[in-house]
């Protein structure tokens, strides 16, 4: 199929996009609403810019700020009436309800998600594996089987996973997989302002984690959330309904400590979340591995991890899972090693062995 | 000082500090309300069981579950009229509380809770360093400056930092680092038992973080909540007034997408978490310092993180912070490492000159 690939928006994910297509062979055209930022996107690799006797592109990628993604998706589909457009918006069935509302010719438009990024955005951050191994859903919407076959070859070439899916399925989806959790994480850590000193000085791994992404940016996540309204207040508004069961039971246990049913409520709520969290896929997409945990002793000085991992393989220990956690107030970490039960006999004694201090 | 140190309890908590106190040379007695559970206990090198002719104990540790602590610090008390108690439960106000109700000496009680544990529990999964570095909370009450020194030794001896609080303020801070954190992740994982297959497919490593701890014991966090109701509950009830306020705004967004200040109330909402997040404190203690991050590509294979770290030592590079993050439908991980900022470029040119592939 002759013409390039065109990609409108040079930031994290239009930049990353076109360094993964030159990769491999595509010829990428890169524009944006701001001149300049083509040409830095350009100059860093990412694409070329257009030239007077171009073809029209046979493809289309809108790469802008997800609150303009509708628009510029109407305009590129007016604009090159072979193309099939496609865009990365996080939130897919608001780009569609604003194409159809446009009367833009819906049946060339499917809708991208590349489930990419990072906490840095721009072209200077842009990297051409950043989509490397990571799912991209395609939501068809009215697009013909070969439309979605080009927007499927494209994740591919960028080295993702397509996964097909509804929109509204999709946006479903990320509402309680990613949006849910961003705001939960920001109102757990916001009630950290409040907190004295002394208190947050008792911060252990799992406040850490569980407000880890409430760093986020909050104009990106607006707009993020805004796009995703309903699926998001809807789930919101579940939540909602069992914190308030949570809050009345610890209030009638506060309030007289033989409350009957309270210990039953509290119950019902965390076992849920044990539910909840047993349905998140491990490791490769394959269900939920356990692991055995041993946590090591790390000197705070360099080689000590390497003479570490050195001897797990020569003993020809896999590790599963790793994490580096601070010891509060000492020179020195603490690193949890998450390996295949089978595999923990073996590293505590290979371990053991060389001296190593093992933490539980 | 003579006696022994007695333990009221063979859990993870009470034989993990017989053997921390064994190991710097103390006479620990070890009992529990199953007498099978102490003697395994006394076996796994937790402590001795007590002996006719033993002196009166100097210092009692109750380490039994929270739900029965005040009791057994009060029964303590009157057994041992010289001993200073204290206890590990997790939750303080209410132990306090209960040992006055009972008219016990609250003068010889003081409070105690090391902030350590595990995913594991019972003296099986017991280690003499499990308080290695850990905050252990310190609450006196009305105990006297003596008193609250032999506790602070007695956290010293297991390799913890004593940290003295108020009571009340102990509560109120494990409120808002441990026990809300607690109940969010798992109203979020919640969520997920009615998602589709193909939506929990796509989760990431913010959802991961976000409920890594719903997978806790339910048993044992019904008698954590309802040890400290009263300060869960109102941290929870700030909790719940914000989550209205985005719900709301959201809910507007959704019905007319031009609502006015629901934009302002979502930014704000963020913006709150940004703000307590920067609040946790960083690596050894210190005000939170940014790092950089690189993500290295790691083959799933034993050797690899060997070969990485080894390259690292030689080139005198520190590593701050690791995590082993998955890559969805690939035999790889992917390895992101923190360092200082000033130490970003010379890891970036050590590991592509030795043929190491940077993922953003």
């Amino acid at each position: 199929m002759p013409g390039p690939i065109r990609i409108v928006g040079s930031g994290l994910l239009g930049a990353s996009l076109g360094m993964a297509l030159r990769g491999v062979g595509e010829d990428v055209v890169l524009v944006d609403a701001s001149p300049a930022a083509a040409a830095l996107a350009c100059d860093l690799g990412a694409g070329r810019s257009p030239a007077p006797d171009d073809p029209d592109p046979r493809l289309v990628v809108v790469a802008t700020p997800p609150d303009v993604a509708g628009k510029v998706v109407t305009t590129q589909l007016g604009r090159y009436p072979d193309a099939v457009v496609t865009d990365v918006a996080s939130v897919k069935g608001a780009v569609l309800a604003a194409v159809r509302v446009a009367g833009a010719d819906v049946s060339r438009y499917v809708g991208g998600h590349p489930m990419a990024g990072r906490e840095r955005s721009g072209a200077v951050a842009a990297r051409g594996d950043l989509f490397a191994g990571r799912p991209w859903v395609i939501t068809p919407g009215e697009a013909p089987p070969s439309a979605v076959a080009l927007v499927r070859h494209l994740a591919s070439a960028a080295g993702a996973n397509p996964v097909v899916m509804d929109a509204a399925a999709h946006d479903a989806a990320v509402a309680r997989l990613s949006h849910v959790p961003q705001v939960a994480a920001s109102l757990v850590a916001a009630r950290l302002i409040e907190a004295a000193d002394e208190a947050v000085g008792l911060a252990g791994q799992g406040v850490r984690d569980v407000t880890r992404i409430a760093a986020s940016d909050p104009a990106l996540w607006v707009q993020i959330l805004t796009g995703n309204a309903g699926p998001v207040a809807q789930v919101l508004a579940e939540l909602r309904t069992d914190l308030a069961t949570v809050i009345d039971a610890l209030q009638r246990v506060d309030a007289a400590a033989d409350a009957p049913g309270a210990r039953a409520a509290l119950a019902r709520a965390l076992d849920a979340g044990v539910r909840g969290r047993e349905r998140i896929p491990g490791k490769h997409g394959a269900p939920a591995v356990h692991y055995d945990t041993v946590t090591v002793v790390i000197p705070d000085t360099p080689g000590a991890l390497g003479r570490l991992f050195t001897t797990l393989g020569e003993a020809d220990i896999n590790v599963e899972e790793l994490r580096l956690e601070h010891v509060p107030g000492r020179e020195a970490g603490l690193l949890e090693v998450s390996m295949l039960p089978a595999a923990r006999q073996r590293f505590v004694d290979v371990l053991t062995a060389r001296g190593w201090s093992l933490a539980p």
